[in-house]
């Protein structure tokens, strides 16, 4: 669907940034796998069950969205247009869905929220408690409504194309707006592999916003998670940019969505490129699904604009696909809209 | 076998209606899986069974065929010839088979009824049921020998080769020639989401013809039909126009004509471009089958005499196949005939 | 192994006689399908057996055979080269093995006698059966060993290359010398499509040579010609020139193997072009294998000389892989040599 | 990971040695399954594990080493660079991983034995049992910490790229030095056909030293192996370069590993080309890996430095991937850190 898009965003681009943006860790293995595991999955759809018009609406910890198509967290936005995450936080919101600001955002969180519909923050807690507890207050007073925990980088991954391209820092001008300390200067963010389910326990105890664990693909972890009172659960392998080698995003989404029984929401990302894709998720088991790079294209192609017309685009293709198989509602979709093999 | 007849056809067709008659939803995904499927398919022959001369003969709804392959509906024929759907009449009865005239048909039926042999009516079951009834008090009036109920179209699919093309209307002077009303006005087709089983439950109120359901692709589907008292079931993807990730068609007929369990004529379409492919339908449940973008191959590039070479060739490697691999009838092919993986 | 000879053999061949050679039917499914299933399969040998010398010998019908690898039959080996049957006698001799002579031979059987080591005759049985029976006296009187009978063409298979090369006829010279009757004259083979098992009982009353039928892949036909008093068997798809679309027949093997149950001989054909293809044929249940193209493409670069090489190079490649999966002898090859999966 | 580096490596080879060293028996099916297993096996990583510094140490025999990474033996490395095996034994012993010395090495094991860490000799037992024992001295007074013995190679694979380049002999000046005999005459390495477990039986009576018995496919050797009292086993099919069609070590590796039950080490050598491979390698069942071609491309490209920067490279990617798969240590790997299909 995008063809066209994706194609613009590559030529407005810096290639080191289009090759940041766009690729993946080591061989890049994951990162095709990803479409690819959507690509072979084949639908089944019921025919004549009066489907009317379709409602997309869907409700997730509270808040009701339009569509169950979210904005995944990416870093760096204004390497990719210069309006950066303020474009994408208009787009999302016109869109009627939730933008998960990264926490390697170019803007402040505050003034995110300024033109932001409703938004979570994606966390990477930082060995530093302190200042993890006081980014989260920011993150609180500016009417965050979620932290999005990512649990799949305890080191960075080996991203070739980076190497390659000697692409490390961010040009002068930008930085990481919301890893700034009480003095002003700006940390790095530290991939902390001591990170453990301690660390969870710890964030629950320093805010009430709803914890979503993003990064999950063994079902154990999917009970661990539940047992550890997260409120939430991200099917993800980080767009295949940490861990080259892991499995698909939809081939590990049902043996999580399994585990969890329905006791928690589950969201998947990767590799999410059209309204089938979205529709066999909901299949597999997820709730919603959040997507990343085409949000991109949208945004390097046309800012908020290009935003609003990627997340409009898939959700009315869903809307399409879900008549289409027999659906009114993402609620609806049963296991059997996908083909076993 | 159609590699020669295809490159002309594409060479006398405008562009943008080769590709309005070749292409499909969204990727195309569907479309190549269609033909992948029964590319893929492996036939296990038996031998020394005396096969003798072979006997193609169908009966369907009590109507007597030359053979199980039958035209399925496809729209604008006079995009693709000038005879147009005269054309593909003449070359359907010439080869002793059913046409199944397309309710976009740009010929009367009343003309094509002229024409033909044996014919059935598609029919998108329209808001309008007065004005439905009377297409279908027209179809019986002219000598329709069944209706075919497409339950997959809801909505359009989205076919972006006729976005990129710009493909909207038909030129001057074609029209949907069936959608006359009343005045003679030419009304657009509705595909109509809120059709549902009852809306098959009053057709059957309207006509004592039998009604053959198309798009079926789902085993549960197929009981409720069987229920709902339709005289046939099409398995079918809509030639992959619709449904862009729907299943193969080979792939959902054994399950569908499982479900059935012979209490109706189970055809299929799809991806049939070779007499071995209508032996592995037989083996895998169909009673008969359907083509369609063969048809037009022949249609374009020949008019009547094309079609009817399309559909002889057909049934001469039906018949080569069906004596190589043992049996002398359609009705004797076992399920053992393709090899299970 | 072949390749050079493969290309040699293309150079100094008619672009015609080639395609003929080199040919399957249709779109060439089950061509490909022979070579690519046991390109696919894969050996798990043994180590520390203490191999020492290999012995290849197998015996056959009570005669003694260097190598379990047999020359197939293929037809008008004068067109590949001049000395034809003649050279292919020769080469198949000097290696010690058995040449089943074309009953589609360009050269008498009475001539091919006086130069071959064991030789069998395939045939293809007439509806004339005293024609049929004067042949069969005719093989008798030259020495034949066994009378291998085609079983899998009751009518032709669709060849796309010789319609296209308008390949039909042998040029002057040239005929199915073993095809004159009383007057001399010679006959065109007839593909009969009546033939059946009656036709094999009729055949065992005619002769005391061990018949052996050509073509089963399916393991009820395997049970039938047990019952039917047949002395081996060959699982064939005519080297994909038949059914488009049939089973490999590695894939086909085991069943009809498991079905005979070791009280015939099984013999196969199609796809084996190196000594791990007759390994794994060996641990699939076969007793020996056939080799038809890669002989042919021998006797056209070579002659004689060049069907001995191809035959030797076969055999002395299955020695060192026998070696390498821990055997000494085709007979000690086990099921467990191939990998399951 | 190693593009580059192999780009340079065939830069500064002879194309014949390139040849070689790169290529495969036959037509190279199982050289390209190593690589491909590896590739299509998916992980299924653990988060949140508090996987705080990685600690790679492995205990083999006795011996502790840095990295569950070692050099396979590889022949004639002063046809790669002119240092040969002294580079090679320097770069193995700076990554503080074993060198397995080839017995077809062009230095003697004692100047190996000067610059090396810890070594091993692959050997294949010559039927001259007072030459092999001889050179089991030679190598135990070096300070040979275990003897890998070869038992896949009962003859020559057919190694094509050799033919085609003529390939036969090693260059003036370089032999294989340690099978020079009492005389001082280097002997040629005999393939031992004849050589079965008796042979490991006496290799056991004339040595202290750990037997680590490399070749082992088939579950059933492995029980074997634990019988005759072998120290360990390398999983393995020479790279590739034995018998063409052999099943790929990461198939294999688990019902090897499953039949040992844990009573010895089990090693894996054949398409390990990252730390996800070594991983995954880890998870179905071996304690450590070996790496061949890989080491020989640092070696080409830049001597001691280049084998030390290919080991280090794989060793702190195996650092990474343990982190991000959720592990401190490769003995904490589980199975369920490789998806089943």
């Amino acid at each position: 669907m995008f063809a066209d898009l994706r194609a613009r965003a590559r030529e407005v681009l810096e290639p080191a940034h289009w090759d940041y943006f766009e690729g993946g860790a080591g061989d890049e293995r994951t990162l095709r796998a990803n479409e690819e595991a959507f690509e072979r999955l084949r639908l089944v759809p019921r025919v004549l069950r009066s489907t009317g018009p379709r409602y997309l609406g869907t409700t997730l910890f509270g808040t009701g969205l339009r569509t169950p198509i979210l904005v995944a967290p990416t870093a760096f936005h204004r390497l990719a247009h210069p309006d950066g995450e303020l474009a994408t936080a208009r787009g999302a919101a016109a869109a009627g869905t939730v933008y998960v600001v990264s926490m390697a955002a170019t803007t402040p969180v505050e003034a995110i929220a300024a033109v932001a519909g409703p938004w979570w923050l994606q966390l990477y807690p930082q060995p530093d408690r302190d200042f993890t507890a006081a980014l989260v207050r920011r993150a609180e007073a500016a009417g965050c409504g979620a932290l999005v925990v990512t649990a799949d980088s305890p080191v960075f991954g080996r991203r070739e194309r980076d190497h390659r391209n000697a692409f490390h820092d961010l040009p002068p001008g930008l930085c990481c707006e919301n890893l700034r300390d009480a003095t002003g200067a700006v940390r790095d963010i530290v991939m902390d592999a001591g990170l453990g389910w301690a660390g969870i326990d710890w964030l629950r105890g320093v805010t009430g916003l709803p914890i979503v664990l993003k990064g999950v693909l063994h079902p154990a972890d999917a009970e661990l998670a539940v047992e550890h009172g997260v409120s939430g659960l991200i099917v993800s392998n980080h767009g295949g940019r940490q861990l080259d080698g892991a499995v698909a995003t939809a081939d590990a989404l049902p043996a999580v969505a399994k585990a969890v029984g329905g006791r928690l929401p589950v969201l998947v990302d990767g590799g999410i490129r059209r309204g089938a894709d979205v529709l066999a998720a909901l299949a597999l088991g997820a709730d919603a699904v959040l997507v990343g790079r085409p949000v991109l294209w949208g945004l390097a192609a046309g800012g908020a604009d290009g935003v609003r017309l990627v997340l409009d685009s898939l959700s009315e293709d869903l809307d399409r696909v879900l008549a289409l198989a027999g659906f009114r509602t993402p609620a609806e979709v049963t296991p059997d809209a996908v083909a076993t093999r």
